[in-house]
């Protein structure tokens, strides 16, 4: 949240008066034909008004009516592990970043450091999906959008956020089991295969398909760069006004 | 955080064209000595600068110079259980709403319902304070101040809480145990007591009084709402200009 520094108010000032006394004489030069007095009006009018302006100014700034809420929305990212998410949802962040709202980036790994010895059973993920909601949910009733990143394997899970937060965005980033296979530079995959890793969603823990994602992002298809332009078009359309 | 209406840019444009045209007719009138023709260009002004201050206004909000985030403050009440801190950070959390900040509300009990299993330690309760410490850091990285209540008994963890987050103040609700262990309406007193409850702070587990508190209170000397004007006051005089 932002409030208006006097600066601010000054500067708005100057701008104001700039066209506003060019308004003023030109009427009065059409009234009076008198080319130097308009202009004499004009400069006490300019000395006078920038004065009032300030102080009409602040006391708005004190007003609260005829200020909306910013509608908060939530990012959404599923998919397999290693799929691409916290890639595509950091650009997309980042680009989000620059239209100036409130925005707040959730991924997976950082919650799980901070609440550390949760399983991924699926109770352990539904609870600790419900966690992320009533987070994204505080943040919502104080206007803050998020870009969150989540393997969130369970459909009921994603159900259950859906319901706890406003403006839900699922983003389905597809990517071939095979690709992130390939991909598995944290050797994760292989820990799974071997057994060594249990609950692992695609491996030994099922990777329910969203059935109602907003967007789909098919990974085979589509670069970071041109998934964030898609993104970014959708949330500006719907929620950036 | 709050945006302009576009009504909002109307009413303000309607308001300081009252005053503003006023001041026109005055300067034209002092200038030409006819007040026909100076009410005349006065009312011209009106039509032709309405509009153009709602044009004027609408760009402002697009432009970002010269707004400032508000820096939010963490009220942080500690205090033996019982001692009353739900109930005075409830009423200061009643209090500040009016003031029109982006605020929230995080009460020891609720943050323990979302992390069931979290013990009473002090291990437990050390790493509880630092999950707390990140979500108070996170909402205030939004500009969301917060009132929180925890007993928090150990003045490491109060200090980590101090170091992580911005704006830190510490309400030291102080009330005598007798007068706790009589209010006993949950019964935990006489759970501790019977050994029953184990790390319960005050009986079987130590509370490190706080030595660096900004405000003390002494609940055997001031009622709730005493308690609220204090606090807020404070809050005020720092936080909120």
């Amino acid at each position: 949240m932002y409030k208006d520094t006097n600066k601010r108010s000054i500067v708005k000032g100057i701008s104001w008066r700039i066209f506003a006394t060019t308004t003023t004489v030109i009427i009065v030069y059409i009234f009076f034909g008198r080319l130097d007095l308009a202009i004499a009006a004009g400069v006490l009018e300019t000395v006078a008004k920038v004065g009032l302006y300030w102080a009409h100014e602040r006391a708005w700034v004190k007003i609260r009516w005829g200020r909306k809420k910013i509608e908060p929305f939530n990012l959404w990212f599923t998919g397999l592990p290693l799929s691409g998410k916290t890639t595509i949802a950091d650009s997309v962040f980042k680009e989000l970043k620059k239209l100036d709202i409130p925005l707040e980036r959730l991924d997976s790994k950082d919650i799980r450091d901070l609440v550390p010895g949760v399983g991924f059973t699926r109770e352990d993920r539904n609870r600790h999906m419900h966690r992320i909601g009533h987070l994204i949910k505080t943040l919502q009733n104080n206007s803050v959008s998020t870009v969150a990143s989540f393997v969130s394997p369970y459909r009921e899970s994603r159900k259950a956020i859906r319901e706890m937060v406003k403006n839900n965005v699922v983003v389905y980033v597809k990517t071939d089991i095979e690709t992130c296979k390939a991909r598995d530079y944290k050797g994760v995959y292989e820990k799974a295969i071997s057994g060594e890793l249990k609950n692992f969603s695609g491996i030994n823990d099922v990777y329910e398909e969203p059935q109602h994602a907003e967007v789909i992002i098919n990974t085979d298809e589509k670069s970071v760069e041109e998934a964030t332009v898609e993104i970014v078009k959708y949330i500006k359309k719907k929620y950036v006004r």
